[in-house]
């Protein structure tokens, strides 16, 4: 079916319904930012592929809302299919609320599947349309209706992630989460997020591709710890790891006969942006509901020694596997057929010979020449897939799943001979990754002070960047994680010892060229003076910077040290795990400027 | 009557009322930074003279909180009183607030004179001791019923702010904020806040010392505008003046009589941290209540093209006026006595000099050594005055009142030898200053976005400032104004074309030192790329930098061209107005590095 016939399909359920509007999120019951394939309806209606995005469909117009990252890519992948771009953030475009509030009138109807949606989104969406009297239907999964071959739900099997990974055992994590519940005034601590539900009960699963995790729900309380999980998926191991632990397993669809158990007077804790519409509905009035950021987003951020130290080796390994790529990438370009997709598998191979390696940690984005300036690529056999020359350059942005911890690093390969005007943004890039990532901070810095110092030496010669500057990292979960994050958007959470963020600034320019240097890095206390504790980043990535995009002369002498020092690093760890060809190349490729 | 025994008979006082706790703050009916003599009960109570500061008595305790501006200041002026210090903003220091409501038990009761608390603080105050069923009067001041020999009501006369100044006539004004009143869905707009109204309706006065304006209230609606104020204060000139722009007068107190009577369904827009509390409950409950920044204050912050050209203007006068005192001090030093009083005194007097000149736009810092590590550091004669000599450096903070503008501008004076750490800490000091005004940054940018660019540079060296780098000016109004600001707090507001900012970066060490390079900022546009429109700050500030001060080897290239050129700048706009001697001391003080 083409996307044309599915959008008929649906405005002629939406008439038969009496829905004006129907809203299609990019979600799954638990909020997930990667979601299994069963849950890919906002692909599955408009065609478009990228990772994030809202479609609303009415008899008349059909309009996707997509951020920054996606524009050149969903231009490219809504020609022909009617919808149009709504572009998220930028000025005179709408939001989706507004818009659907300056369209529809007074008794007209919005619909949603409520389980796709976040109580939070919904609130604002109800907030945006309450005064125009429109209606709001949220139990209409109508695309489960038109959609004949759905994929099937995730079945993986879970596992237990051991406490020589995970540093603390869930019934330490549990103690931890309970003093905070009480510290927030709760009696109970419900959680959607397959991220937290697996850092707290320290298990895993493969039920959504890249981030390692099981479809549950979790229910505390100061008595209970519940577990809500299709039981097929939990063996005799994970079952008794659980038990151990005090944790109680129900099945994946009680969750509402459970909340509805809850007794009166109980103190609800829940972040509204992490908890569907349909479970929140489910909370019964008599109790009271408390809303925040989840209790284990803010733990599972700042991590403990035995992770840093498990990440740390789980970096050399990723930066092994990295460097055995450019080497050979370096020896087979022009001699063999190399393209974006076969590159992207032969760099899957080298991380698949690491020990404890699972998974990709999202899809990688091996991106040549033009193709790199759409920042979240994926190439695909048949549709876009470069073949590489020994030209240009070649942006690889990729990441592993290991026992010992979540990778993600970003290089930009230099294939062969590169204009003046791209050597310029290369080397600009890396000032600006360097300005942050060498930077002493006061303690009490959000990533919101701090971001401009990325976008600061690009700026000063009219470029930018139009994204944030840094993530937080999972540990075997999600490569994106927060609560903490670099961007000049507000975030009012403190950088502490032990949170992991990238740094990863970049130059995109649309049909040219893209650059991004990605280090991951630990936030660390540096000295403490009269002023007060200062702190910085250590990196974690280890892994060439290509000097073949740098003009050495638009280094300061501090730029070129910070390079040099970090190429020393780069060698010392990697060359040990190298062949002798390899290991020279490296040597090569880390020297002093 | 000493501090302590003022205290104790507030204590008898509070005694009799049945009051637990009674609270000063630092402010008057219109929540003035700067307050009429009349108003200072603070002061009155405590002895501590700093611009800002809160104290709670209660037959135990006595207690002053202030923040990072005034900590070594007010230990100084607290010594013997009795009375305690708590830091605002450091770790482990409660708020007032979270102090009262610790302390106090169901049935206490805390007061304060309603007119000198804004709305916002009431309700943040009543939200932390809510729960505790503690009351609140809100209507004693008991301070005016023991300070026997209280200062009178200041009486100062108006005067039109002609519209060459001013750029736009009241009635423009009027429109402008009726159309804003509008798009926020209000009827009526009710201002408190004195710098608002003298902008809005392009009067001045002199009732608050350093702060041109007329103590009143004002009221718009769709058809009326009301000036509520003393009308003796009013003559023939201002009343015509007020009558032809559509704005009527009434008597200052008759604000209540008028609130009263707006009718029923009324939208009434207000600041509520502008709005006194006793005002704002003086509001008829048939009307609904917008609150939000006063639209006056936003629109008042952009300043049109003849302001910025008036400014200019006076920024150069008061450049004229800056290096005939440095020249002074340079002839004198050594020679004739000169203490931190005489000096502020000859400055002003330099500054009197000019054209248009009116009044210190604040009280002149004027701190030799280190005295100059307190920010806000005010010298007086039998008090704290030392006696400057050749050696050391000398932290000048002044500014003027013009009817062309307002200035503000820092310099640190090397009078002869100083130490090699106060050499190291002018520069880094000069760096962080450069690295924030020489910047280009991408519109969009908040003063929070930006802050770090100028904390940077000290950021390396285990260095910070413990208050935000740059604020609002105004235009023939408050020396400080927003809504803009460039601090690490956040502050949401984009810096847009017109908006006037100060960059004042510092190093204070207590005991020891302080430098401090303010100049005044205008935010211009810069070039539009695709990136985006870039936006950079103009100065308008104009007066030589110490190059004693200066390790020429800690600037990069980048660095020296700024501060060349700048200086090339200064001697070219000030150099018509001097003395022949004069020019050529410019000429050496501001030649190339």
């Amino acid at each position: 079916m083409e996307v044309k016939e599915r959008i008929n399909r649906l405005r002629e359920l939406m008439q038969r319904m009496g829905i004006t509007a129907y809203v299609v999120p990019t979600s799954d019951p638990h909020q997930s930012e990667y979601i299994a394939d069963y849950y890919k309806t906002r692909v599955w209606i408009s065609g478009f592929t990228g990772s994030a995005g809202t479609v609303v469909i009415t008899q008349k117009e059909a309009i996707l809302w997509t951020d920054g990252r996606y524009f050149i890519q969903a231009e490219k992948e809504l020609e022909g299919s009617g919808i149009k771009l709504c572009k998220i953030g930028i000025p005179g475009f709408p939001t989706y609320s507004q818009w659907l509030k300056d369209l529809l009138n007074e008794g007209d109807t919005i619909g949603f599947d409520g389980k796709t949606f976040s109580q939070k989104e919904y609130e604002s969406l109800e907030k945006e349309v309450f005064k125009k009297k429109i209606k709001i239907i949220d139990d209409y999964d109508l695309i489960g209706k038109i959609w004949v071959d759905r994929p099937a739900l995730p079945q993986s099997e879970a596992f237990v992630h051991d406490v020589k990974y995970a540093g603390k055992t869930t019934k330490e994590k549990l103690e931890e989460v309970r003093k905070e519940m009480t510290n927030k005034g709760s009696t109970h601590f419900l959680i959607g997020s397959l991220d937290d539900i697996a850092w707290l009960y320290n298990i895993r699963g493969r039920d959504i591709p890249k981030n390692p995790v099981i479809i549950s729900y979790a229910l505390i309380s100061e008595d209970n710890a519940f577990i809500f999980v299709n039981k097929n998926k939990i063996n005799e191991k994970v079952k008794s790891h659980l038990k151990e632990n005090g944790v109680e397993i129900k099945e994946y669809d009680k969750i509402v006969e459970e909340i509805e158990n809850i007794p009166s007077g109980s103190k609800v804790f829940l972040d509204p942006s992490k908890i569907n519409r349909w479970l929140y509905k489910n909370i019964p009035g008599r109790c009271k509901i408390i809303k925040g950021t989840n209790i284990t987003t803010y733990l599972k951020s700042i991590k403990n020694e035995v992770e840093i130290k498990n990440q740390k080796n789980a970096y050399i390994k990723d930066g092994v596997a990295l460097v055995k790529f450019i080497y050979w990438l370096d020896k087979n370009i022009g001699k063999t057929k190399i393209t974006e997709v076969s590159a992207s598998k032969q760099l899957e191979d080298f991380r698949r010979q690491q020990e404890e390696f699972i998974e990709p940690s999202f899809d990688t984005i091996a991106a040549y020449k033009e193709n790199a300036a759409m920042m979240h690529y994926k190439p695909e056999e048949g549709k876009s897939n470069y073949e590489l020359k020994n030209e240009k350059m070649f942006l690889v942005d990729s990441g592993g799943q290991y026992l010992d911890g979540t990778t993600d690093i970003t290089r930009t390969i230099i294939l062969g001979p590169i204009t003046d005007e791209e050597k310029r943004d290369f080397t600009l890039t890396l000032k600006a990754h360097i300005n942050l990532i060498n930077s002493k901070f006061l303690y009490g810095a959000t990533g919101t002070n701090l971001d401009v110092l990325a976008r600061y030496p690009l700026w000063q010669e009219g470029l930018d960047y139009k994204c944030g500057t840094g993530h937080g990292v999972g540990f075997l979960l999600n490569v994106h994680e927060g609560p903490q994050s670099i961007s000049n958007k507000y975030n009012e959470v403190v950088l502490e010892e032990g949170m992991i963020l990238t740094i990863e600034p970049g130059v995109y320019k649309e049909g040219k060229h893209g650059v991004r240097i990605e280090n991951v890095t630990v936030v660390e206390e540096d000295i403490t003076t009269d002023s007060g504790k200062f702190m910085r980043f250590q990196p974690l990535s280890f892994c060439p910077i290509d000097l073949k995009g740098i003009y050495v002369t638009l280094l300061t002498i501090k730029e070129k040290k910070w390079l040099n020092e970090y190429h020393k690093q780069v060698f010392d760890k990697l060359s040990p795990y190298l062949e002798v060809e390899e290991k020279e190349w490296l040597k090569e490729n880390t020297k002093s400027i």
